[in-house]
């Protein structure tokens, strides 16, 4: 646990980063670093990388203690806090709520009660009615979202541009459903809607329908579109994809994958374009009013 | 193969049913013939349930025999035509093209690059611009589609009543893409969309999401509903409730099932009513301007 340093007044405020699972605090804490801002990291016990948290100035906390996070990063001089890494809902009981997490309670209680759209915008209001700013990965590190156009050698064909607009198209008309973020689209046919199961079931469940022939479609057509909802607090939540999104789509038998430019992470980009190139699929930033309405 | 017999031109035309798997083709074919209606099946090769097709005036036929079909079916009397039982989208391979079809071939490999409704809206074409008329379920056999209210003795809460609404909606606003015709909605939250799975399979993926604790909501809450699809040739491809899909909604521990009343078929309702009380799950036809728009 780190002794609370002085903070001088004059300096950028410091950057409260509280991590989930995965790289993406991390990639977030460089970028910020590397901007010359000073990172305090609160690692989400149960999500959070032990290892690589301790490479920062860092606590450790439970999900739900609200007021002790308050407290510390009020001392260490954090007026901005960025939420990031991947936290599976919580259960109730897995979170240790401290006091002021007890009176909220009622209110958070009611913030589970909706989809995950009413727990982010919940999130956020929490925070900032208690003098935080929330603020979002676009805001810290641009670099840190997926750019307009190809990231490796391949790009979509005509086709391929068929489908994502459809795919975008299909996206809007679902996003005030609070559903996933993400739709396969192959020659004009939608093979899957991602519900709560996530982007890598949803790209599994469209390999297994192309292997027992339910969909017909030949391997290598198709698209995995991804886009932020309509309204999503883009502070919190963006879609994401990752090495793991390149096998998974490769797997399912995919062109390739777009993303809405500026609205989706991608935390190592050169990465993520050697993959792209070694499983021969695109993957391409576009443009959300891309969309074609059928 | 039975031998064509005479055919009065006083008589209510013959009724020709081409049947897919299941009991469904059946429970058309009786309804009809308690009509005092001639009905003469053709039972789909790979398909049909064969002891069942036996029971009636028959003939056995591979997809794609149109020429056949039509000639039979014209020696028979008959004019109407009804499309029955489920079909998987066929490979193209497994169809048996004789040469009328192959002259359509251009025209019927469009049809299979669009989503499902472009192929069964060709397929009504086909048969109408060959001089049959397309009849459904609906017109045949009133009774064989659900009616409003509840089938066995539980009723959807007040809760269940706002899950239903808000799947309704969601339906409507996925209609225009062709994909699933039902959705898992549980306490106001979506749990699945369905794609070319299937209901069965959409079933289960929600039994696993409760099973891995992916989704909150407790047992005893959610609602499957389905709906046709807007502009979906009803005569064609309504949506069915059978048993497996009380089974299937039991497993996945949801509270009922809401479908529009006159729009789905549920051929043995006793059946589903007896089934839906075992399983404490409600059954109900609803209307489908019920939906709510979030």
């Amino acid at each position: 646990m780190a002794e609370p340093l002085p903070h001088s007044p004059n300096a950028e405020p410091a950057l409260a980063i509280i991590c989930g699972a995965g790289t993406l605090p991390f990639a977030l804490a460089d970028a910020a670093s590397r901007r010359g801002r000073r990172v305090v990291l609160f690692g989400l016990r149960g999500f959070a990388d032990p290892q690589r948290v301790a490479a920062y100035r860092h606590y450790w906390t439970w999900m739900g203690q609200f007021e002790r996070f308050m407290r510390i990063a009020a001392e260490e001089g954090c007026r901005d806090v960025a939420l990031i890494g991947s936290v599976t809902r919580p259960s109730l009981w897995k979170i240790r709520p401290d006091l002021r997490v007890l009176r909220l309670m009622p209110q958070i209680v009611r913030l589970f009660r909706g989809g995950d759209d009413h727990l982010q915008s919940g999130i956020g209001r929490l925070f900032e009615e208690h003098g935080f700013r929330l603020v979002g990965p676009k805001e810290i590190a641009p670099e840190l979202t997926m750019p307009l156009g190809p990231l490796g050698s391949r790009v979509p064909s005509e086709r391929d541009r068929a489908d994502i607009a459809l795919g975008l198209a299909l996206l809007n008309a679902t996003s005030p459903y609070d559903i996933g973020q993400a739709v396969v689209v192959a020659e004009n046919h939608v093979l899957a809607v991602e519900g709560p199961e996530g982007t890598d079931h949803m790209l599994a469940r469209v390999a297994e329908l192309r292997g027992n022939g339910r969909v017909r479609s030949p391997a290598g057509t198709g698209v995995l579109i991804k886009a932020a909802k309509i309204g999503q607090d883009q502070r919190i939540d963006l879609p994401t994809i990752g090495p793991q999104t390149i096998e998974g789509a490769a797997a399912a038998g995919l062109a390739g994958i777009a993303v809405v430019a500026g609205s989706t992470i991608v935390a190592e980009p050169e990465l993520i374009a050697a993959a792209a190139d070694r499983a021969k699929l695109f993957v391409a930033g576009v443009e959300a009013d891309e969309a074609s309405v059928p």
